[in-house]
């Protein structure tokens, strides 16, 4: 476990940059006062900040530089403009070399994801990345992933992500052995895709230690909270999130029309405005934003682009529980299981001797 | 144009057979006066309940058998125990005779895509089936497709379903160009699976008379109501739609559990039920009930095992549109423009000689 938390902060990122990450990351350190930060950015644009907050000012740095990857730039293009001199690549580097324990963004996916390949490169064993999703449910919240990194992903690297997604969800939700579903259709003349299928038998077959799995889940599992982590490639996750957010709104629209139709339905919104407030607290997407980056040697959290303090903040707390309770760690912990001949060769005489038996 | 309707439906279909079958075909009829029903199942179990409605029965045959496909059996059980015999099968067999000018099951989707593929087989030149959902947008209603028959479609088959579900469109929206969108995933670094970038390629190079195509849509689009017909490949399909439905689900239970919350909000809640009522008419799935199988030599129209009466009647409902207005015939035409040489082949010398540009 790791004592203190210090996060490299891409201060450019984002369609707000230093006005939202700063007071974002005020925001988290009211809630975890361990906390140090490194913001990369135009120092010029960050600094009236944080002189604002002296408190703040106290645990924080500022890495200059002039260079920010554009919310609009395409992955190549970021990393021909943006390599080793960006805000979004001077905050990773801060991981890669140790000067951080986690970066966190709000720039766009696509960039942040090439530059975190690149900088941090993958964890020895692990194929592809995935971006795994907080999923608020009517049991609380569960993990999603992949919802966008890797497209049509194959058996073992689903069960890769199952592996991963539970790393993460026994440091969230503090559990020892999280339940996992794999995403499937339930038409009943489709068995699901080969893939699916394949990971599944292998993930009943070899027993997990640090996962409970659960078997098939479907798409109206997902809001139910079925299970603690639910796995799917990439490019289902993501419609299936992109699905959720516009169903949430769709509805949320339907509401506040409804409710502004007539006087009796505004004074009812009156009488009832506590229980809409805590609709819109359970509504409120700013409460899960925080996309985790898994694969990768190092902590990466990507927020929203449009994400606000509040929500920059969550992403900021996220970006704290990973590192602080060594999420990277625990990843390859669970690789291990799941391959220990590779995991042995790079493992210390200790965990070999564990590995093959020799010790409890 | 089809002048009256004959519907043929599968009684014992569905978790309540004919005590909803028959009231759901009743409130059709009085929407829908040129309509007349083959009730196919249980004679005993069917009679009393069209002898309560002298009005209904006047316009409908009973066609007895005492086999029925069970909610629970698998495609392959159902056409050993089923075919030939079976209340599914015959409302099918009546298409395909053209005693019926289309069929309507409560019955379990598998089974009933499999008896259709079997009895009425596919369109000559359409590869494989897709289902077609209604669903419910900011801008009024929109159509997926393929939500679960296809896993996997490739370029050609996502195209097939565009030119499908335009026809359909065409039909229950009464506009002449559909606009069509094909679901990818918003990622930047990913450019979206290849067979949906071909089938993208194909859609705007081959100008398609009979729809508008606009390019890609994401997961949110849907609710949002961007474009009219919604096209991707079955698994992403079904569990965008299941997704969409867990989250409705979902917030309607935050919705409910805060209102009854405290005093107030059940006051509040006591002035806005008009509001609420309004709500709940936009939210509601039995609205937007039946799913349509596109692709087959007839049409065959799926409705949620679960609906109630009205649920059961907006099913029939959109088989009457589907049939009154020629759906097969809709779709054989646009394919026709595909696939011209494929088309001449079957066409009559008229249709060969405007094909051919020879009469406008």
């Amino acid at each position: 476990m790791t004592e203190h938390v210090r996060i490299a902060l891409d201060a450019m990122g984002g369609d707000h940059g230093p006005s939202v990450v700063v007071p974002g990351a005020a925001i988290a350190l009211s809630r975890k006062p361990d906390t140090s930060f490194l913001f990369v950015g135009d120092e010029a644009k960050i600094a009236p900040f944080l002189d604002a907050d002296p408190k703040l000012k106290a645990v924080s740095e500022i890495l200059h530089t002039d260079i920010a990857v554009r919310m609009d730039d395409k992955p190549s293009v970021a990393l021909r403009k943006g390599r080793w001199k960006s805000s979004m690549w001077l905050a990773l580097d801060a991981v890669k070399t140790e000067r951080a324990h986690a970066a966190v963004s709000a720039g766009n996916t696509g960039a942040l994801m090439a530059m975190s390949r690149f900088c941090l490169r993958m964890m020895a064993d692990v194929q592809r990345p995935a971006i795994a999703a907080m999923w608020p449910t009517l049991r609380g919240e569960s993990i999603v992933l992949d919802v966008g990194a890797t497209i049509g992903a194959d058996a073992r690297q689903l069960v890769d992500f199952a592996v991963m997604g539970s790393a993460m969800a026994r440091i969230l939700f503090d559990i020892d052995r999280p339940t996992v579903g794999l995403l499937n259709v339930g038409v009943e003349e489709i068995k699901g895709v080969e893939q699916v299928k394949e990971a599944a038998r292998i993930l009943r077959e070899e027993a997990f230690p640090a996962l409970d799995f659960r078997g098939f889940v479907e798409g109206d599992d997902l809001g139910k909270g079925t299970v603690d982590v639910v796995v799917t490639e990439g490019f289902a996750g993501n419609i299936a999130l992109k699905t959720a957010e516009g169903t949430a709104r769709q509805l949320a629209e339907y509401l506040r029309a409804a409710m502004s139709r007539t006087w009796m339905s505004k004074l009812g919104y009156v009488f009832a405005r506590g229980a809409f407030d805590t609709l819109r607290e359970k509504m409120d997407p700013r409460k899960v934003n925080g996309g985790v980056f898994l694969g990768l040697d190092g902590v990466v959290i990507k927020s929203h682009g449009g994400a606000d303090a509040e929500g920059f903040a969550s992403a900021v707390e996220v970006a704290y529980e990973m590192a602080r309770y060594d999420l990277v760690e625990k990843i390859r912990q669970g690789m291990a299981h799941e391959r220990p001949g590779v995991a042995a060769a790079v493992a210390t005489p200790e965990e070999m001797a564990r590995l093959a038996g020799a010790t409890p």
